[in-house]
């Protein structure tokens, strides 16, 4: 069951053009392009005459043409040809959903088109905030988009998965705060007089012990952001140190498949490449760690036939508070 | 539902031999093998005993022996000899089932023995005509056999998806016909005056334009014959140009995997090799294409749970009356 | 449906050590290490928190941590750390399964641990005989458990399926005697005046026929014993010729996927580590024949839905026996 009337990412705006693209998103095939003008189309990836996929046939000028029979369709879903007839009739439409662009994605909401308000697209605007430089990026993971969310809200995990990069002792030991506010969920961390990560490190020069701070926020049913910072211990000065944005948008594909787009927005070092690379670096390498987890958990929870046998504690409150968000807003939407 | 009281293409003739070969039909494993005397044998793979694999015993004489605990069963299927006892129990068999050969082709039928009539065999006799020369195929695809039914009842999508071979652009602007009569289906298609496709002006030599004609005929379940001629333009020569028979035998082997025996006979060219061979390739070509849609198309039929979000246009008449066919058939054979 | 108030065998003594090692046991997953003072330790390998692999934590002293959120177990199963909070609820425990040592393998118990009596341990003394010589091995087979022990209680096979090993023609044509006896049961062949079997030729000096003994004994869900002997023909003197006592335990692993443990301790050529070898290649290669014939057979009797479709012979007549043990046995734990 997901949230439909919903804005997800389908795809980054740089990899969107005029070559098709097809994409799973909430259990159904997508094939995606933009307009010569440039605008962004999303139709279901099956012709309504046989079911083959239009991201396999031929896009001339703003018109698809199935590559089985030959049915046309405009950038609005209409059919405006089908070959061996005159006639077209009105019914037969290619599925569109509604689509936007917006920081850097391109959204689409497979709910009621009618409520597609491109205001409530998710703010992402750390994404192109001036003066701040971004790494970005993109990948799958055979999982539940939820246990992604769960991993993003319990950062515990960072001790024991991630002590290459931006894991250290430390952070364990220090229980979290969680709390509901306005409809989202925050958990915040701060861990004083720490030795900062070895990433961090290597991005930034600190005297010696650091206050750590992870203050995190999530947006039903599939968005987290983590608003990371570093200061030499002590000084509660933020304009010096580290800080970053994790932004992180999570699309179900299917039932245990998840399409994660991800940026990490920088204060420090505008634009210098070498720690433009070695963030990037490390965080693939993060994520890959988190992705390796996160399919065998898929796997067992398979297994088990439910989630019922996993048990929480005390740093699972920002879970919990996070599950119980998505539960109401999907309990919300069937009642409509 | 598979019409059972029916002769299906097992094999070619060529490939049966003294070698065991294993094949699926309508569902259910066989073995096959000739007598010394040279007669089919078809068998259920699976041992009465164990149900261990047939096709993997040893094939002494015309016995066939189990390779895992030794029973050995002569070609009607009678068990004539259990290891370690004297009686053999008569009702220790090997499922046997009518075969017959014709045509090229090694014919079996799944249903009633008592109703295997070889008078009911489809009339392939093109396969072996007198001054035709033929092109002869198998593979399997894994589709619904009813798929590739419609794909040949609708020759529409050549335009499309053989453009290199024998589609051109032409033939998707005029309309089928289509008739339902004698227990057949016919989809006629002629197109005046329009180029050759590709392939055709390989083979023979036209003066310009040509007068295309398609005329299909549909038995079911499962059996299409294409009559296919070229000539130039207003002629109405039917002894010059371009004729051959496409013939399609169409077996299911599991519900979305298929036998697919094809041959083309054509009556120009006699014996000509570098023809043959030209026509071969080109025909391989096309398949290839065929089946690269028809295993996609499969893919998104599986994901709808149905064939009901199909929509048909007019160029499926030909597709609807194949069906409905079908249909009366399997409804005809249940009440029996 | 398997027995649970049983001892099987999880690993060979001499694989089991301080890497973690996982392996499924009555279709779920386990963890298993050796403690500093080498005990075994068997847990289910979800962790209680999340239900990630905790066979992929890390083992530091006793203790083995989890690699997602770094809880920790002590080899008694109980949880001695959650990170970010000072007390651990005593129901958090890894699920620790009774665990014991014997004849050269390390023995689980799946079902209630307080009847987990190590006297109940299956009896494979001649794994470590004095004055005998073992060759032993380990390898999992794709298919039901019972598919195996009707194999070893039916050794008619070893003539067809064999013939390069242990088998020869005269033994499928000597029936077997088969007896349920003290809650196990019996199959007894013997074969008189006989040509050794190559392997047996290849081991030991005959003068020229042999009289070969199959004494083969099943004990209730999945261990067989053959007492194997060839002497020269007449003889009866068994203190010349070949003995082996061929030892099979069978753990089931997924309803169609077994471990299997096997031993074959030989009365001759004591420490001769040319026969070793020699045995060692012709069981693997016997065991490869059988295990290409098994999974082959369980196909067939997926596609089946059942084995109702199996007919019996006369040499059946140990299965049958051994079957209807195996049922009794599973329904008497039912009823408790």
């Amino acid at each position: 069951m997901y949230l439909k009337n919903q804005w997800y990412v389908a795809a980054t705006s740089a990899e969107l053009g005029r070559e098709l693209l097809q994409r799973w998103l909430l259990d159904e095939p997508y094939v995606m392009y933009r307009t010569e003008a440039g605008d962004p189309v999303v139709f279901d990836d099956r012709c309504p005459h046989r079911r083959f996929s239009l991201s396999k046939g031929v896009l001339a000028g703003d018109t698809l043409t199935c590559g089985y029979h030959g049915l046309s369709f405009a950038p609005d879903g209409a059919c405006i040809r089908v070959p061996g007839q005159e006639k077209v009739p009105a019914q037969l439409r290619a599925h569109r959903i509604p689509v936007a662009e917006k920081h850097t994605w391109v959204w689409v909401w497979p709910g009621d088109p009618d409520k597609a308000d491109e205001a409530l697209i998710p703010d992402f605007h750390w994404m192109e905030e001036d003066g701040w430089t971004v790494n970005v990026g993109y990948r799958q993971i055979e999982c539940n988009y939820q246990l992604l969310v769960d991993n993003l809200l319990d950062l515990t995990h960072e001790t024991f998965v991630h002590a290459a990069t931006i894991g250290h002792a430390e952070l364990a030991q220090v229980p979290i705060e969680a709390r509901r506010e306005n409809g989202t969920v925050h958990v915040d961390r701060i861990v004083r007089a720490c030795d900062p990560p070895p990433l961090f490190a290597q991005c930034v020069k600190f005297d010696g012990k650091v206050d750590r701070y992870q203050l995190i926020r999530f947006q039903a049913p599939s968005f987290v952001w983590i608003d990371a910072r570093a200061v030499d211990a002590g000084t509660n000065d933020f304009d010096t140190g580290l800080r970053w944005e994790v932004m992180n948008a999570i699309t179900p594909a299917a039932p245990n498949h998840l399409h994660y787009f991800w940026g990490v927005s920088r204060a420090f070092g505008y634009g210098d490449d070498s720690i433009t690379e070695r963030i990037q670096g490390a965080i693939e390498q993060t994520f890959d760690e988190d992705q390796e987890i996160l399919e065998q958990q898929q796997r067992h929870l398979d297994l088990d036939g439910s989630e019922d046998m996993m048990t929480n504690v005390h740093n699972d409150r920002g879970v919990v508070l996070g599950r119980r968000l998505v539960e109401e807003c999907i309990a919300a939407e069937a009642i409509g």
